[in-house]
């Protein structure tokens, strides 16, 4: 715990203050001149609802503060995710701000601009000295809402906002092993989402009496062939399935390869064996749909990207399948 | 535009509020009988900078206003991602919300919290009329952050922080299969990332001559046992792994497991056993450690967040390992 006890490093003091997440407000109003003038602010929040009453804070050396502390309306605009660029028009200093923004009009003549999460038109009710700031409270005389997803701000930089899950399990755990094994396991959870997947299509495995070995295999050269037994073997040597040297020739004996190579040591999928592989990744494309659907596609984007940084950070070197390079050519 | 001036429906309005998103905080101090009291809020804001201020607002209905309106001091905790259930106990009105909390002694005998993303000891400064709550200023006199990423409330929900600027993801692929097997397929990518993770670790398995499905058993029971063959075989069905219905009695001839219950039809891990899937579980942290270490926190529970969000999507009704409950007693 830090014992400072006034004067912090305004730099951490503000990281510190960054740890708690904030939405992203523009506030309007017109100056006393008829000039419409707007600021970006974070320092919103709601305070009663009856009466329905929000603040928000304004540094004492803005250039706008004379207007705001005239003025008699104002509105808060809760800024949509994609209004980022509006988000920093409105932070900076500068005139033109509105130049070329479609507007409404509210109350007491105060610009509303379009396209935000929510919008909040209000009334001075309080103006409180706030240190450094003027805290001024507003009595909420009009409001409307989109289903637009709101814009985010958190430890200093802009952000979405994702769902948090509920648990897996229900309660925290008591007791012995819970402290090594536990659903917060990145392991576990890997684990058991890959084999849940799976097992959405694993039917198709059963009925043609695939492994998972041998999906692997069909997989594979589902991408890239012909390929050897040893490449074969190179590229599925991650996923440590006993896969044995004469999988693929038993493949072969069942109709779902041939050999290929004027050696014959290479092995290219049957027209049998593209058969299989299809419906079966069909299948799999049909659980991804329902994963894609129950997530969303942000999140779902958002899953694939975090997965790809995870197998990037743990890749022990594994030979890449999908390349534009041409393959090792053994044909 | 709504144009209701003063009495809004209450439910409709609070949404329109929750598109502003915000942190999480629990504000607590003493009362002046000695005892602790705390209460969830997210009305919290940071003020000014010079003097170092921050607000937050009380209903003055609630049952901690005297004491906050007597305390000459008060902390706010900025509640991490994993501190959900202190949320929602601190938001109920109970007596025993302290009771079993580590807690720290903060200014004039206040408590502190632990395991937060910042905390803010203050000095009350103001406390401004705000309809129907208190607005609390306070002066900040020592503060302290962790690198726990923040808990989320937007639009009614918890929910997690995700960076705005996506890092771009790899190169497009080459064709052939690509359109039904390709590395944008989340069954490839997670059965990718499993299987490397597991790879981290797979060194003590194979020096312990296990299998992934001996390991499956000496995890499950190293959170919840004795468990029976039936049992146990409920607990791993989800990974399809090839577990035959003597593997528990074959991990008791090897001394790993030992019989339970009266009629000795269940399992425990032996002392062993036990031995064995701790040193497993620690390679596996470590596997963890370097992963989150790459990946950095936030996104580690992001990735977390979403791998249980699919998992709840998948679910095919697994019986629950991680319970307070009892387990079915067949000892």
């Amino acid at each position: 715990m830090d014992d400072n006890t006034t004067h912090f490093d305004p730099k951490d003091f503000r990281r510190a203050l960054g740890m708690f997440a904030t939405g992203v407000t523009i506030v309007t109003t017109q100056a006393g001149d008829g000039t419409p003038v707007g600021v970006t602010a974070n320092s919103f929040n709601s305070v009663s609802l009856t009466p329905p009453l929000v603040l928000w804070s304004l540094a004492k050396s803005a250039r706008s503060l004379q207007a705001f502390s005239d003025a008699s309306h104002w509105n808060v605009h809760v800024l949509a995710e994609d209004q980022v660029a509006m988000s920093n028009l409105f932070a900076r200093a500068g005139e033109d701000k509105f130049s070329g923004l479609q507007l409404d009009t509210g109350l007491n003549n105060t610009p509303l601009l379009h396209a935000c999460s929510a919008r909040f038109q209000c009334r001075t009710m309080f103006q409180y000295e706030g240190g450094d700031h003027i805290i001024f409270v507003g009595e909420v005389l009009g409001y409307d809402r989109s289903e637009r997803p709101p814009l985010l701000y958190v430890t200093g930089n802009y952000a979405l906002a994702t769902p948090k899950a509920e648990p897996v399990s229900t309660e925290p755990l008591a007791d012995i092993g819970a402290a090594l094994y536990s659903e917060e396991l990145l392991g576990y959870l890997l684990g058991r989402s890959h084999h849940q997947f799976m097992a959405g299509f694993r039917s198709r495995l059963n009925e043609r009496q695939l492994s998972d070995g041998d999906f692997y295999v069909l997989s594979t050269l589902s991408v890239r062939e012909p390929l050897s037994a040893e490449e074969i073997a190179q590229h599925v040597a991650y996923t440590a399935v006993n896969l044995d040297q004469h999988a693929p020739e038993a493949l072969c004996e069942r109709g779902l390869l041939q050999h290929s190579g004027a050696a014959g040591t290479s092995y290219t999928l049957s027209a049998n064996g593209r058969d299989a592989v299809l419906h079966i990744l069909a299948a799999a494309k049909d659980v991804e749909a329902s994963v894609v659907d129950r997530l969303g596609e942000q999140e779902a984007s958002l899953l694939r990207n975090l997965l790809k940084r995870l197998i990037l950070a743990t890749d022990p070197g594994l030979p890449k399948l999908w390349t534009a390079t041409a393959p090792t050519s053994s044909h």
